[in-house]
């Protein structure tokens, strides 16, 4: 028999190379793998919601593992985190439906960036915010008003890695938000899925209008252009959380997508 | 010409052995007097306004430092941080007014407990906090009233190391209160000067009540006793934040004590 079940997995990713496990670098991926496996040495790799990159946290990476005995959910979750180094942790586990897939089944994630300013780097923030130094705060108002035109259903080939291995370049942006936060902020960004590097690359290039080099109006314009090099940097791992992913509600696994579930279509669609 | 200035100073201290300068260990001190000497070979030694033990942080932890010349306050911050590890910086700088010490003119401190609850460490706050595992959440209520006991000038004997060197164990406690967090919450001390393990012993002792293994009933007993042996444990150090130190308003380096300036008496004076 097989018993499937659905993890919500933290992760501090500052040691790890990433969520995807690899042969020879530290990954989530393969961490969890390793600690599955003292419980059920024939088990499955853990299979997760997307990848991360090197140095990305998060809280809610869904994951979905598969046992060949029944667990007491609170006792998985214990054993596993026993297993675990304490950079990574299962904050939840719960039994999950026969056919339930974390990633063809996820409808919306959110992406938390978080910025820092001010003259001194915060000691506890290192690795877990972009600081931006600089004397002047950034012009929130500008990053707000450029960040809109970033809502809705575009073509991002300006704004994702050229190894971007997606077949389509066309995604959909719920809602972008600031945040403020002590010292800073945070750009939140609601979406149904994210090309490689997406968020990094939206924020450097909101920095940098925040910064008054490049005018909010211009935003229409580098998403028309459909060129990685119109936009602008890509913001350093360390600020970028990924923070919530929504499941169909037929699984019964996550609350609901407060963006509902629409069909993507497409190459890069779950469905196709 | 010496020129004396006031730094507020934040650090993780998961790394440090403590603020206090050791010949083989790193300690905070060791560290700013090493950054302070590229900009003045002959700076004497910061000094703090007390102790902090490894392993615990520092939101505001006061300095006085001295130079031969006069420095833009912006500027000696940048070179100080410049200097410096990540995991120590100086978040604010301002000239001092000469004679004042930031020991001896501190008239009250602030050291915040953070304690987190549940089946699963955050692994973003491993080394920040003390994760208490429990099925059932700890009894905030009794806490609470058991630490009103400990507000008031009281002998501490029960409540500090036994290798504390203070030679009076009479302190003074103006507020304990209890802050809701975000995963479980804070235990905040307010008082005039601290015992060595004070607010660690009193945290592990509360934790005790919380656990319903001591009524709160028992605190002025224990304070009666005198006894280090009847209080509870030490709890560890990574939950331990000093968050604030007030200083005497005729400096103009804090804001005014919300607790006055009362004048303490007995062999531990900065008077005597």
């Amino acid at each position: 028999m097989s018993h499937p079940y659905f993890l919500r997995v933290a992760y501090l990713g500052t040691a790890f190379h990433g969520w995807q496990i690899q042969t020879s670098a530290r990954s989530v991926q393969g961490e969890l793998a390793r600690a599955l496996r003292k419980l059920d040495p024939e088990a499955p790799l853990p299979q997760g919601t997307g990848r991360t990159d090197a140095g990305v946290h998060a809280r809610a990476q869904g994951v979905l593992v598969v046992l060949r005995r029944v667990w007491e959910p609170y006792r998985l979750l214990a054993a596993l985190n026993a297993h675990l180094p304490m950079d990574a942790r299962i904050m939840n586990a719960q039994p999950a439906p026969e056919g339930f897939w974390p990633r063809q089944h996820a409808v919306a994630k959110r992406y938390r960036y978080r910025i820092q300013e001010g003259p001194a780097d915060d000691p506890f923030e290192v690795d877990r915010c972009w600081h931006v130094h600089r004397a002047d705060p950034l012009d929130r108002t500008a990053m707000e008003a450029a960040a809109q035109a970033l809502v809705g259903t575009h073509d991002f080939s300006s704004f994702r890695h050229q190894e971007c291995a997606a077949r389509s370049p066309i995604r959909t942006i719920h809602q972008v938000r600031l945040e403020p936060e002590t010292g800073g902020f945070s750009l939140v960004f609601e979406g149904d899925r994210f090309l490689m590097h997406q968020v990094r690359i939206m924020t450097g290039t909101l920095v940098e209008v925040g910064k008054g080099r490049r005018p909010p109006e211009e935003l229409p314009r580098l998403l028309a252009a459909r060129q990685r090099s119109q936009a602008g940097i890509t913001a350093p791992p360390a600020g970028l959380w990924l923070d919530e992913v929504w499941y169909q509600a037929r699984w019964g696994l996550s609350a609901a997508s407060p963006w509902g579930e629409p069909v993507p279509t497409g190459p890069d669609s779950p469905l196709a």
